[in-house]
């Protein structure tokens, strides 16, 4: 019984001492560039959004794509809009393996280097040349919190969150910008490793 | 380029200063009671080693088994012998979703409590009242190393291991006895979340 109390006193101590931030599983998707959308659902057809998502002016989309990788394939993966600059297609290491595709674990838009893959769409088919990751983890921060707390953009942090299977995530990096909302983001295999629950808040360690 | 060299200190620092074990990670398979092993391969039929793991005595087998579960099934998972003295199902949290069953998070052979599943093999299928957990990571560990690091059994440590992915796992907790040889076990969630390689080590963090 002390040692338990002990346990949650250390627990509680820590979480008032360090910033907070929520954390987020990120799904498999994809984002779309202007020119790919057209190929794959026709020329100027626009994105529908279904469901806003944390971050401003994100959202999901009606319109599914099949991806086919070597050795399987995603029938239906959702598109998070609007366009983007390149095509990017986020797995977590375990999808990767189901399609056959070494993805390296990257940040989103650093896509030299990534494989390919193939894209279908009702109007056609494109084979990208790069753009298959996994995503590195990573806090999307607004400014204001970050002066709070004092933490500048690209910085590397860890962030413990407290579960019965309670980890610290090592090489969190930091990105700011007035147009984040403060959530971490994780994929899928780093939210069952964490025992994740929607809500479930992690501290950040300098 | 200090900034590197600074990091890299550190990392040997660390790794000098900790115990180092072993990582390795588990793929879902299942445990067969004697009894159970007479109902699905036929009684008193043995299971047929095919390759030792690092746990000794403990090792792979030819004999393959159907686990069904509300929403899916794997046609033929692996069994790890020899039998044990309860049936015991080990799953990732991302295998459970695929068969759709929700086990707890447990130590080997902490049944009571998690859900049942339908077994099927050559001889016969067997409806288990429980057993499908997903293991609570873990360090096996001999009686040898525990003295020279002064760890106890059942103590709770954290795991630090470094990769692009770093990650300290927290509330591990370690097994001490004279048949381990001294290995941290993770799931594949686990080893994705944590850039997983073959060989990887781990410091321990009292």
């Amino acid at each position: 019984m002390n040692e338990i109390v002990d346990r949650l006193h250390e627990t509680v101590r820590f979480r008032l001492s360090h910033p907070l931030v929520q954390l987020e599983a990120s799904g498999r998707h994809l984002h779309l560039s202007r020119a790919d959308a057209d190929r794959l659902l026709g020329p100027g057809v626009a994105l529908t959004p279904v469901k806003e998502l944390s971050q401003p002016g994100q959202f999901t989309c009606a319109e599914r794509i099949r991806v086919t990788g070597p050795k399987g394939e995603f029938p239906a993966l959702g598109i998070i809009g609007p366009e983007r600059r390149q095509s990017q297609v986020e797995l977590s290491a375990t999808d990767a393996l189901a399609l056959g595709v070494k993805p390296p674990v990257r940040l989103s838009g650093d896509l030299a280097g990534t494989p390919g893959i193939t894209l279908t769409g009702p109007a056609g088919s494109v084979t990208l040349d790069q753009g298959v990751m996994i995503a590195q983890r990573h806090i999307h921060m607004h400014p204001d919190y970050a002066a709070r707390h004092h933490l500048t953009d690209r910085q590397v942090v860890s962030v413990r969150v407290w579960s019965d299977r309670g980890v610290t995530f090592n090489n969190v990096i930091i990105r700011i910008s007035p147009d984040f909302a403060t959530y971490m983001h994780i994929d899928y295999d780093e939210a069952n490793a964490c025992g994740f629950r929607k809500g479930m808040l992690g501290s950040i360690i300098v």
